[in-house]
């Protein structure tokens, strides 16, 4: 069993490829996954789960229909399931992902920035 | 809907008690729970579920069977179900818990540690 005490940002020093999500734990049925992205992302939603968002490092804004949310350092929030929403960040964020496996990063939205190639680190 | 963005350091601040576990955010069936302690807790395990730690300030120890883990601000762990812990600290320790809606601190152990009324802020 892996007890590894799991030091985030010492994990995030190890990604050095912007938006490939990389997993570093899982409790039940949920993934803990780290990306680093310099993006706008895609507008999507999960129909059929909340995603949490953490910042590790950086700033993440999260655009929602009606309003964005900015995310610092230390900061998180959920989004529920059937929200949509668009990640965005002008410079490099390193975010903590929480969410079950099998989660599509682009949830129902799908197309070409689905990364489906998660690998442990 | 709470699109409400929690900072961590920030809720740990208003905990002035503790041994008192507090609500921050909730995904789907599993609860976000701060909690300031300085103690040694019970021996227990979780017979139906892994259990994430992750230490916001301070120093938490995670004492198992064969072995001590540490881990400091930054860094977070998961117990995996049915393996038998104690936390304890020397000085006051924030700490994130992710489990299920439910889940008693003290897991099948029970006692006078475990803790009920637990509260959002």
């Amino acid at each position: 069993m892996d007890f590894n005490v799991v030091n985030l940002k010492e994990k995030a020093r190890k990604i050095l490829e912007l938006h490939k999500y990389k997993i570093v734990a899982q409790m039940n049925d949920y993934q803990f996954k780290l990306v680093k992205a310099r993006r706008e992302f895609v507008w999507h939603q999960h129909p059929e789960t909340d995603e949490v968002f953490m910042v590790i490092e950086g700033v993440l804004r999260i655009e929602l229909r009606d309003k964005v949310l900015t995310l610092h350092e230390g900061e998180m929030v959920v989004i529920p399931k059937g929200v949509e929403h668009r990640p965005a960040c002008d410079d490099v964020v390193c975010c903590l992902l929480i969410e079950p496996t099998g989660t599509a990063n682009t949830g129902s939205a799908g197309g070409a920035l689905t990364d489906t190639d998660l690998e442990w680190i």
